[in-house]
C-alpha cells in the first residue's frame, strides 16, 4: 500500500496522525478502490510534468493572464489520455475522479472545457445527426472551438419565454437568426466570449410566422482564422466576474444573421425544404425536455464539483486548526486549535458531510454514466423512464443541498483559519469565489430543487393507499410503509441509542413521510380556497416542499453511506464512517427538530439535549482521527498549493516564505515619492 | 422634505413604490433625523465633488491601482471637514453616519485612515503621555504616518503569549527591540506594508531580565524622506488579500533595535532612567487590560460596517428582484421575483435584521462615545464602571452576531441575483470579500463572544436569590424576575398573537433566563466533575454559553427597537417597522425553537408551525413595502455603483453598456493567434 500511496511528511501533525484509529491509507483505497489509487496518480504525474500547467503565479495576477492560462491548459485537458470520454467509461468511477482532479487542479481551465467543446460536442450527440458529426471532429481536431448558448439576458430559469428567433426562409433554405434586443442576447456561455467559432444556439423556430418553440442550431459565430465574428453577429465578453475569470463567457445578438438549413440539429424536430415542420414527438413539451437533457449531466457533475472544492477547503482548514496552538490550561503550553468544542463543532460535522456526499457522487455518477451510455448505445431497460426521474429528481435536490453545504463549509473553514485565512495564499478566497458560480448557474437552486418535490408529491395519494412504492435507486421504497412509519414515535433514551444509525434512519424516514403529507395538504388546501396552481405550488416551497427535497436526499445520503459502511472489511474503519455518519445525520436532522415536534414524533423535552450532546461527543470523538481523514482524501500539495494546508504541516515557514517572496513584500510602491511630498498643511 | 431628500427616478421600480404602505421619506428622517440628513447630504455632495474620488476603474483592476487610490483617498480623508473629530462630537450620531458613507464609498481607504492614522493616535492619546504628542501633531501635519502594531503571526488572541521584547538599556537609556523569530514578527497592522513611519509597537517590556508584561511604544520604522526602513527593521507587505486590497496590511521584526527610553507609553507604567518600573496599576490584569482599552472603539466600530455591507448588498438584490421577472401564472405575463414565497423569505428577514440592527448601532454608538468623551473628560460617574462592563459585553457579543447576520445577507443576495449576481459589475463579489475581513479582525468571533457570556455567567446567583438586577442600559434587568420567568409556558394560539411584540420579547427574556441556567448547571457540573476551569469553560461554549450571548443580543436588539418604534409620530412608519420587529423577531426565534422545547416552554406541537406560518406572512405583508424600506437607507447611485441595483431599476440598460463597455467586450485577446495557430493533430 505504501507503494500506491506515498507517506506524508513528519512534523507538526504528527500530533493528531498518531492519535488517530484507523489506517489512512486503509480508508483511502477502501472509498476510492486501488483502480481508482491509481488512475489518481496517474494523472497527478501527468499534470505535474505538463509544461502548460507549471504557471508562473505573477501571470495569474491579471486577468488577461488568467484567461490565456485556462485556455492553453483547457487545449491541454483535450490532448490527455487520462481525460478522454473512451478511455474512462469502463470504469465509471473514473470520470467522478477525473473532475475532482481536475478540478483542483484549475477550475476555470476544467469548466472551459467542459462547458465548451464538450458541452458543444454532447449537445450535437443528443440532437443532431449524422450531418453534424463533422462539426465534433473538427473541434476534435482542434479546427473550431465550440460553445453552447441556452440562457439570455432576461430569461435564464424560464426557457419557455425565450426570444431569440430562428425564422425559416423557404426561398434560401436558411434559417435566420435575430435577436429583438439586448435583454435577449444569449449570455454567460462559456468559451463564447473571446474564442468560440461556433456555438450550439437555442431558438425559438419559426416558419411562416408560428412559432415551434426551442430548437438548437450549429451557428458559425467567428472566422477560425481570424477570430474576428461574421457580419450579422454582435459577440463578446461579458467581463470580470467573481471568480473562474479564465473562462471567457460571453454574450451573442444576431442581426438577421443566415446559417445554412442542415444546420438545424433535427433529431428532435426537422423542417422539410418547402417550411414543413416534423417531430417524433406527438407531445411538445416532451420534445421541449428532451431538447433540455443534455443539462442533467451538468447537474450531476456540478455536485462533485462543489464537493471538491469543500474538500479543498476543508484539507486546509483541518490541517491548520492541527497546527495552529492558541491558548492553554496553564497559559503557557498552548493546545491545537482542534482541541476546542467550539473548533470541533465548526469544523468536523462538514467533514462528516463531505465523505456521505462524497459517497453520493460517486454512486450517483456511475448510475448516471451508465444510464447516459445505455441509452446512447440503445439499451433501453423496462425500468428505464422511472429511473431517468428518480435521477432527475435527486441530482435536482442534490445540486442544490451540495451547493449549499460546501459553500456553509467552504465559509467556515475561510473563518476558522483566522486571519492568515483572509490571505490570498492560504486559497480559500479562490476556493469561495470559484464554488460561488456553482450556487446560480445549471439551474437557479430554488427553481431546480421543485423538481424533486413535484416528483415526490405525486407519491402522496400512493402512500394513503397503503400501495406498494418503488423505484429502480430505492429512494423511496420506505414509504410503501408510510403510514405505520407516521405513527412511529421518537424513543431514543440516551445518547448512544441516538446515534446508532437505525435511529437516524428511522428518524429521517418519519421526516420526509411527514413533510410529505404536509405538503401535499398545504398544497391541496391553497388549491380549495380558490388560488391558482401556479401560485398554491409557490406557496407551498417554504417549510414544505423545500423541507421535503432536502429531507429526502439527506435520507438518501445516509441510506447510501450505510450501505458503504456495510462493505468494510475493517472493523476501525466502519467505526470511524459510523461516526461520520451519525455525526452528519444528527446535525443535519437538527435543523428539523422544529418538525418533529410540530408533528408530535417528539413530544417530551428530551430530544434536543439527546441530539446536542450527541453531537459534541461525536465530535469530541472525531477529532484525534480528524487530520487523518481528511488525508485520505486531499488533494496532493502541488495542487492543494495553500501555505496554510500542506501535509507537512509547516504553516509558519511557508507563510514567512510567501509573504516575504511577494512582489510588493519588501518594495516600496514606486509611487512612492508622492506620497513622501504629500503636505496635508500646504494641501490645506 | 423633498429638498432635504431627492426624489428617485421614476422606472420599473414604480410597480413597488407605488404600492408601499408609508411615505420612504419620512421614514428615513424617522430614524435618522433631519439634522443627521443634512450631514449626510453634505458628505454625499463633497465626495461627489472629491478630485480624488473620481477614479477611473481600469486604474483599480491592478493590485498596485488599488494601493494608489486607497492611499490618496485615506489621505483626503484627514482634509475632510466633515470627518475631523471635533466637528462630529457635538452630535454623536454624526460617527456612525460618517462611518456608514465612507465605508460605502471605499473600504480600503476608510479602514486605511481610520486603523493608521486614526488608531495610531487614538493609542497615544489613551496610553501616553504630554512627551507623546509631537508624534499626533506631524502625523496631523503630515510630516509621518502612523499604524498600529499588536497581532503576532502566531499569536492573535492569546496576547499574553506574545513574544516581541523591548529591552531596557540602563547605559544608553534606550529600549532595544528584538522579534525571535517569524512567528513573533507583528503583523497584519493596516497602513504598515509600504508607507507607515511609525508604529505604535506592543511589546514585552523587560528590565534585567524579568518581563513586566506587554507595553506599548512608539517606534520610528520608517525614514520619512525615503520611506525606506530604518537599519535593524525588518518591515513589508502582507501580500495579496482576498478584499481590501486597497489597504497596505504589514509585517515588521527587529534585530536589536534600538528606540529612545522616551518612547514607551507611560501612562500606564514607565520606567526610571536606572531602570525601575513603576504603574498606577495595583493589579497587573487591569493594566493589561487598559492597554487593550483602545480595541474597544474597533468592535462598536465594525459592527457599523458589518451592517453598513449588508445595506449595501440589501439595496442590490431587492431593486433587482422588483426589476427582474420571470415566470407568472398564465405562462406569458412574467411576474417579479419578488412575488414569490422563496424570494421573500430569503431576502425580507435580512432587511428586517438590518433595520433592528442599524437602530441598535446608532445607540451603541452614541453610548460609546458618550463614555469615552466623559473618560477623557475625567468626568466619571457613579455608574461609569458598571457601565464601561456592560458596553463591553453588549459589543463582544453583537460584533460577533452582526458579522454572521450580515455574511449570511450579503450571501444570499448574491444567490438571488442569480447569474447575473456573480459579475463583478453588481458590486456583490467586492461587499463579500471586503467584508469577510470583518469576521476574524478584532477578536476571533467565538473568543470574543465568551466576553458576553462571562459577564452574564456571573448574574445567575443573583437571579436565584431573587435580587434585583440593573445595569445602567438596561440590558439585563429583566434578569431581577428570572424565576419568574423561567415558570412561565407558551401560550400564544394565533399567528396574530405570536406576531405580537410583547410576546416576542417574552419568548426571548425566557429564552436568555433559561440558556443562562443552563449554561451555569453545565459549567458546574463540569467543575465538580473535575475539569480545570479552562476546560470546563472551552466545554461550555456550543449550545450553551454562545447561544446565551446571541439570545442576548438579539433580545436587547429587539428591546431598543421597540423603544424607536414607540417614538414615531407616524401611524404608517410604526406599523411597518413593527412589521420588521415580529419577522426579524420570529426568524430569529426560530433557530432556538429546539431550546423552547427543551426546557418545556413549548409543550404542545403549535409552536413551530405558529412561527412558521407567522413569518410567511409577514413576510409576504412587507413585499410591497420592501423596495421602498431599502430606498429609506439605501446610499445614492454614485456610491452604490452597481449595474443591478441602481435607484431608477434600469437593470439591463446598465448590464448591456457595463458589458459592451468592458475592457475585453468585443476585441479578441493579444494572443489570438497563438490560439488559431492550435493544431491538436500536430501536437499528439
Amino acid at each position: 500500500m505504501s507503494n500506491l500511496i506515498p507517506d506524508l511528511k513528519s512534523g507538526p501533525l504528527d500530533f493528531y496522525r498518531k492519535k488517530a484509529s484507523f489506517d489512512w491509507k486503509k480508508l483511502k483505497v477502501f472509498i476510492e478502490t486501488e483502480d481508482i489509487v491509481k488512475y489518481q496518480n496517474d494523472l497527478y504525474s501527468v499534470i505535474r510534468d505538463h509544461p502548460d500547467y507549471k504557471v508562473d503565479k505573477t501571470v495569474l495576477s491579471t486577468f488577461d493572464g488568467q484567461r490565456r492560462v485556462a485556455t492553453v491548459q483547457a487545449m491541454a485537458q483535450k490532448s490527455m489520455d487520462q481525460l478522454a470520454l473512451l478511455n474512462t467509461i469502463h470504469n465509471l468511477k473514473m470520470p467522478p475522479t477525473a473532475t475532482r482532479i481536475m478540478m483542483q487542479v484549475s477550475p476555470s481551465a476544467t469548466i472551459k472545457y467542459v462547458v465548451g467543446d464538450r458541452l458543444f460536442s454532447s449537445a450535437i450527440m443528443n440532437m443532431g445527426t449524422k450531418r453534424h458529426m463533422k462539426f465534433i471532429s473538427d473541434m476534435e481536431e482542434g479546427k473550431i472551438f465550440g460553445c453552447y448558448a441556452l440562457t439570455e439576458i432576461a430569461h435564464g430559469s424560464n426557457v419557455r419565454n425565450m426570444r431569440c428567433t430562428a425564422t425559416y426562409d423557404k426561398q434560401k433554405k436558411v434559417f435566420v437568426l435575430n435577436t429583438p434586443d439586448f435583454e435577449a442576447a444569449k449570455c454567460w456561455a462559456g468559451g463564447l466570449g473571446q474564442l468560440a467559432t461556433h456555438a450550439v444556439i437555442y431558438a425559438m423556430l419559426v416558419i411562416d410566422g408560428h412559432n415551434y418553440g426551442l430548437h438548437s442550431f450549429v451557428v458559425p459565430v467567428r472566422n477560425p482564422k481570424t477570430l474576428l465574428p461574421h457580419p450579422g453577429v454582435i459577440v463578446g465578453d461579458m467581463g470580470e466576474k467573481i471568480g473562474l475569470n479564465g473562462i471567457d463567457n460571453g454574450f451573442i445578438q444576431f442581426e438577421n444573421y443566415e446559417i445554412p438549413k442542415e444546420n438545424l440539429l433535427n433529431k428532435l424536430g426537422d423542417v422539410t425544404d418547402d417550411g414543413k415542420y416534423t417531430t417524433p414527438f406527438k407531445d411538445p413539451n416532451k420534445r421541449h425536455g428532451a431538447a433540455l437533457g443534455s443539462l442533467s449531466a451538468g447537474r450531476v457533475t456540478i455536485a462533485v464539483i462543489c464537493e471538491t472544492m469543500g474538500v479543498k477547503a476543508l484539507t486546509i482548514a483541518i490541517r491548520y486548526a492541527g497546527v495552529r496552538r492558541q491558548f492553554g490550561p496553564d497559559g503557557k503550553t498552548e493546545v491545537p486549535i482542534m482541541e476546542y468544542q467550539t473548533h470541533q463543532h465548526r469544523l468536523l460535522p462538514f467533514l462528516a458531510a463531505t465523505y456521505i456526499i462524497r459517497n453520493f457522487n460517486t454512486y450517483l455518477s456511475e448510475v448516471f454514466y451508465q444510464f447516459s451510455i445505455d441509452r446512447m448505445m440503445g439499451i433501453e431497460s423496462e425500468d428505464g423512464p422511472e429511473k431517468g426521474m428518480e435521477i432527475h429528481a435527486l441530482s435536482s435536490a442534490s445540486k442544490p443541498v451540495v451547493g449549499w453545504t460546501m459553500r456553509d463549509a467552504i465559509q467556515e473553514c475561510r473563518e476558522t483559519c483566522g486571519g492568515h485565512g483572509y490571505l490570498k495564499a492560504s486559497g480559500i478566497g479562490d476556493i469561495r469565489n470559484d464554488h460561488d458560480a456553482n450556487l446560480t448557474y445549471e439551474g437557479e437552486n430554488h427553481v431546480l430543487i421543485q423538481q424533486c418535490s413535484n416528483y415526490l408529491l405525486k407519491l402522496w395519494p400512493h402512500v394513503l393507499k397503503r400501495q406498494t412504492i418503488s423505484s429502480p435507486l430505492h429512494s423511496i421504497d420506505f414509504l410503501t410503509h408510510g403510514l405505520d412509519i407516521l405513527a412511529k414515535k421518537f424513543n431514543a433514551r440516551s445518547t448512544q441509542e441516538i446515534c446508532c444509525p437505525n435511529t437516524i434512519i428511522e428518524i429521517y424516514q418519519w421526516l420526509v413521510t411527514y413533510l410529505l403529507k404536509i405538503s401535499h395538504e398545504k398544497l391541496e388546501n391553497q388549491l380549495k380556497s380558490g388560488k391558482l396552481q401556479f401560485w398554491a405550488k409557490n406557496d407551498t416551497q417554504v417549510y414544505y416542499a423545500k423541507s421535503l427535497a432536502v429531507a429526502y436526499i439527506q435520507h438518501f445520503y445516509l441510506q447510501r453511506m450505510l450501505l458503504l459502511i456495510s462493505e468494510s472489511p475493517d472493523e476501525a474503519v466502519r467505526n470511524v464512517l459510523t461516526r461520520m455518519f451519525s455525526l452528519y445525520g444528527l446535525w443535519s436532522l437538527e435543523k428539523h427538530i422544529s418538525t418533529l415536534y410540530r408533528g408530535q414524533y417528539a413530544v417530551g423535552p428530551e430530544l434536543p439535549e439527546l441530539v446536542h450532546e450527541a453531537i459534541l461527543k461525536l465530535c469530541a470523538d472525531l477529532k484525534d482521527d480528524s487530520v487523518s481523514l481528511i488525508d485520505s482524501i486531499a488533494p496532493p500539495d502541488f495542487i492543494l498549493d495553500s501555505v496554510l494546508g500542506a501535509s507537512d504541516g509547516m504553516v509558519y515557514k511557508r507563510l514567512e516564505k510567501s509573504i516575504k517572496g511577494s512582489e510588493y513584500g519588501m518594495n516600496r510602491p514606486r509611487w512612492w515619492q508622492d506620497v513622501v511630498k504629500f503636505d496635508l498643511k500646504n494641501k490645506l
